[in-house]
């Protein structure tokens, strides 16, 4: 028999940690002992669990302490990260730790260091003077790059509910699950606070957005919450762009006329000479300087000065001269514009949703909307836990946000 | 070979009964010439044709003619409708005619006779005297009574659009299936001209109400439309009307507070004391006459005299005392608000729309609301084909609605 | 300050029980002290938790152990429960506790007695001599019966995961929502070793059938899985029995032809000839005897005398004549059959699965199928937090079911 | 008053063909003459019509044929499409013709030339020799190339029922739109035989797959399929391959275990090492080589040698080196792979689906497969209005339709 003493602290009980842990080691044959425990007296004090966890052999101890990690628990006394570089470029070591989401630390020369940013479902790669350590895709991993290997000294906090740091937790006892018999009032109440608090903190928020904010009428509303200067940065597709230009040049949004519900005659084109019209212009941006886009989301980002990434996906038609094909690219600018999101809003979107959720730390308020429960559902099982999701159409929940926001926009 | 002149009326060809009736008369194995043909000169303008049509032997005759009299197609000349006793209470003769929704004559002594109400699947019965005739569901049969067999004597106009008679017809290239891709915003413009249209003939907007509604946050909307006179009847279930009152008594719908989202300490069990609050009161009325409850879809239904009727079903808790437990009765006391209805708005019920659509004439013009298209697919499916379908949630619908019936209430 | 100390005992950790409880205590303005706290050594053991609790005054006491006990958190020393006669017939007091669908226990004279047997959502009556507790509907209330009220006295003990008492529990770290993205076969296979082992020990295996049964092309397997025994129960409503009989009779479902897809001429009317049809026999069983129906679900259940409720619905036609009309009396027929049921099997019905989930103790292993997974989070989040659910249709679900359980059905 | 005559050819009455073009007549604010009708003796025989059409003057006129032009009217007697160089590469003229998935005839030099291959949403190139048209997506364009601009000269065949040009068409009466309602069994059937008979001319079956395909557990029986020779060539994404990889390696699918549900101690990270392994083999046909991976979708592939495009999307994670990562130089080797295909099978996959379908002509029998019937219906929507869908999960339905085709694979 191996033994080892492990330490677990946090939120350890109500993320249901501590049972996980317990579980692990008596899944992998060994036994413990509670030697110390102590409940937070109050939620916002973690609690403390010391543990002396005895198993077969070495191995198996190894195995068991590299799942452990992965619930925050750690060894005592710690021992530093193991680092090996990797055998070529775009390929890690074997034993590569995989990043999460959430809040880590990596052990060099004694010392934690965080992980930054959180970002999930990376290799781990500590700089040469061992200070500080980043999340890498493997395409992009360099030959020789020094990356963390194994679970020992590696330590991640478990955070404790959905929708990131909201500045309250409405949500502690409904599980996470999207469903439309919820009321979503008040959730859109929570985010319109949560936009507030991260404003006054030159906080960002983040907007995802898809094409059935156009097809549902909700263009306006959008375009007025950008002039409104509540959006920080946008991320989307072609789709979302090449609709929404359609609907300012013929008022229609896939052939469907959005006044009067009516499929405009030969509307099918539509898009495509929508398209056609930024490409002879030469980008969206000169589109709106020479007046050819008077109107909606793209004119208000543009006027207004808010960046966008336009990512490409194989369904593109054209596509506008703004879209970025190559989707390491895109996923790359997307990153970049990262640094400083509290609040990430992802409205009708299952690929730009899911896309973004693989970017950001579970520590960004996170709201997902879909008039399908399911989408919300792949996305927070895709690992972006921390999503608080609404089951509305985009223009309702559009036109709701904005009234909680203030604003007067027709819906 | 066996011979027959028969005709065919009314929008033949969009709503494609031309193709079908010479598809039928293809696979009997007959053949057909095309002897007259006149195609409406404008869309209201019905088309023409008159056909020759030649089958091998008299019962493949008759068993296409009896397939085509449900396209309307008549024979030339017309004969009278086959009449037959049934054989006992509660059974149809074998053959006997099922109804649909659509307008229907029944040719009885040389007459046209329509049915009256449009009812579907139920047995024709005829009126002693030849004079009428009315759809009775079987189990109301009577021994003896007179029931319309075969297809001799049947004609049944199709309807060319969803929707029902609407004053315009936005959705005339729409196919009829629900779609959150679809804008709703005119669709439910459209509703509220169709409502104010009918207020103006003296008409009545019946409404069908799942508990969605209260659990999405949109009682106090309904509770608006009530007030301000747009809901004539309204059908529903003991959820609607239990959930509303513990949303009244408690704040609660579910036990989830509608204020703020949370869970409420043991709210599992208020929708059950609300019951029993109820049922000692004896009835909502009386709930309502003694200030039990104060606000909410009951409150103003009561309050404003509108009736209503709550049909049992088996997943009932308490009941309320108000609720008709025997489902034959629960659907004849919904059969006998009918008269008169020209609009009606079915929100985020399956059961309760169906029941409903089951009893409406096609002529009624129809909305159906529900956060999952499958469910307005499933209506349609069953029959109730002029349905216009909006995918949106219960309460955003409603806000919307009121918003373009000028009613101003909290969403 | 008032003081109570109270225990907890079970699998309060991976429950969350504890966190729920500590979270109550905090809400309610009070403190506590953890006296002694045991957590299990392995899964299977219970951990033990004694507090000493502290509040403002007795009302918030009393209000606070009153929430508590819906944890299973009792005082010590216990007391007896408060009973009450009911004011009125079908009225419960006012403060009466309402039953759920876990072991339950109430404390009588000294001695804990369970609740007889487990149903959600009930009043708690107690008999005259003390000795036996059992759940009862409000409608069924006789004047005067003895309910128990408040919290004193109550105790519930929280069951841990879904499934209910499971042979094994693969499910245990998934959560309970229902997804497509999960893999369904072997939840299948562990249902089917349920089933076996429901069988060894005499147990009976309740099939709950919704009418996509039939449509999708299953009623020939469920009709062999009956006639291998598998089915010792089965709950459905008119829509199943008449488009199985339809089946049988005419080969369609819904007027679609199950063999080629196609849709029949007149097909529409076929379901209301098939009722007419069992009408003029009288019922289901004479149909069969008098070989009217010789084949599908209905057919093998009178073969094999297994029994059978058919609950009415508002949207019936007909009905069959073994249709129970009112919806009180069908709950009551359910309830009737439930007496050793160890595992509920539930496809493609929203309603009938609501309704008898309603019924169910949680112990009884439930399985919740349906190809729109928002029917399966509905039925979890009514209380019938056991199920399991898979996202399947019908057919596909019956004939991995009859395989893994060594059936031979075409499919 | 300006007057044209124009012919109608073809399904044009059970395609609505006629309906729709009346009614853009009378829209437009003109009349019509019915000159001369024949409507068709079978449902094979195409029908006739022409008409006389008379509208205020010349621009109206020009807009309304290039309308009809899209539902296949053509002006008599025809005139030469107008041909328009590009403004500059990427850029179509103003007034371009946009390419539908209908069988389309473009009319240069005074003979129709057919467009080839179909394919929807591009401009039309004509050959400098005007011998021959081709669909160009707007990035692709040259400056310079020839472009069909406005309506005349270009005639459009509708085609009359989803499927494509299946060898029977049981669908004609059923609504495109998928339900969960609506047998299955034999559209895999009909898919079985149209797939037979493909082979049968050496014609392909083209596969476009989603991940669901191994989280539901369908992997091996799609592998099987492969192995068999019933796939010609295969669309998927980073997802599909890398689960199937996953699973090959890890026996896990998104770290859930397949064999018994469970999910995997750290599981999560599978998916990326399985990504890794095959990013140092270099690529999934040296890691087949290398025998890293033995079994599943990707090695039965590789060692069949059926050909397979990887497209790239933003939610990718790593991604195997086989990934294409500019998505318009996927849709190019997708496009280079479509000639000869008869058959497309899309199994659980949204975008590749959509992207897939706006390849396709939509004489290509095309079966669309989701547990999710608005995913269907959103295709549909696209413009793959040929597409039937199926509502089942991936599993099921690839044992069906292995069943079908006399394989037998563990399901």
């Amino acid at each position: 028999m191996v033994h080892e003493e492990i330490e677990l602290k946090g939120h350890v009980i109500d993320s249901l940690t501590l049972s996980k842990v317990l579980d692990a080691i008596i899944q992998s044959g060994g036994t413990y002992e509670i030697r110390e425990f102590r409940i937070g007296k109050t939620r916002a004090e973690p609690s403390y669990a010391r543990l002396w966890v005895s198993v077969e052999d070495r191995a198996s101890l190894d195995r068991l302490l590299k799942e452990l990690g992965h619930y925050g628990a750690r060894e005592l006394p710690a021992r530093d990260a193991d680092l090996r570089p990797t055998p070529a470029a775009g390929v890690a070591p074997d034993d590569f730790a995989v990043s999460t989401n959430l809040p880590t630390e990596i052990r060099l020369k004694g010392r934690w260091v965080p992980l930054v940013p959180e970002e999930m479902d990376r290799a781990i790669v500590v700089s040469r003077d061992l200070g500080s350590a980043r999340p890498v895709p493997l395409y992009l991993l360099r030959k020789g790059d020094l990356v963390a290997c194994g679970r020992r000294g590696i330590r991640v906090a478990p955070l404790r509910q959905p929708g990131g740091e909201a500045p309250r937790d409405p949500f502690v006892f409904m599980s996470a699950s999207a469903s439309a018999e919820r009321p979503a009032r008040h959730a859109i109440r929570t985010l319109a606070d949560a936009m507030k608090a991260a404003r006054r903190r030159k906080g960002k928020s983040l907007f995802v957005a898809g094409p059935a904010i156009v097809h549902s009428g909700g263009s306006e509303i959008l375009a007025a919450l950008i002039r409104a200067g509540w959006v920080s940065v946008l991320f989307a597709g072609n789709a979302l762009a090449t609709h929404d230009i359609e609907n300012s040049l013929y008022g229609t949004s896939l052939g469907m006329c959005l006044a009067d519900g009516a499929r405009a005659p030969h509307g099918h084109a539509h898009h495509l000479r929508a398209i056609n019209a930024i490409r002879k212009a030469g980008s969206i941006a000169e589109a709106v300087k020479r007046r050819i886009v008077k109107s909606g989301i793209m004119h208000a980002l543009v006027t207004k000065r808010v960046p966008f990434v336009l990512a490409g996906s194989i369904r593109d038609d054209g596509p506008l001269p703004d879209v970025i094909a190559d989707v390491r690219l895109a996923q790359e600018a997307m990153r970049a514009h990262l640094a400083g999101v509290e609040v990430a809003v992802m409205v009708a979107t299952a690929l730009h949703a899911v896309a973004t959720g693989n970017l950001l730390s579970a520590r960004v308020y996170t709201v997902a909307v879909d008039i399908d429960a399911a989408r919300v559902t792949e996305l927070i099982d895709r690992g972006t836990a921390q999503a608080v999701g609404i089951v509305m159409d985009a223009a309702s929940f559009l036109a709701a946000l904005a009234r909680s926001l203030g604003i007067r926009a027709g819906s």
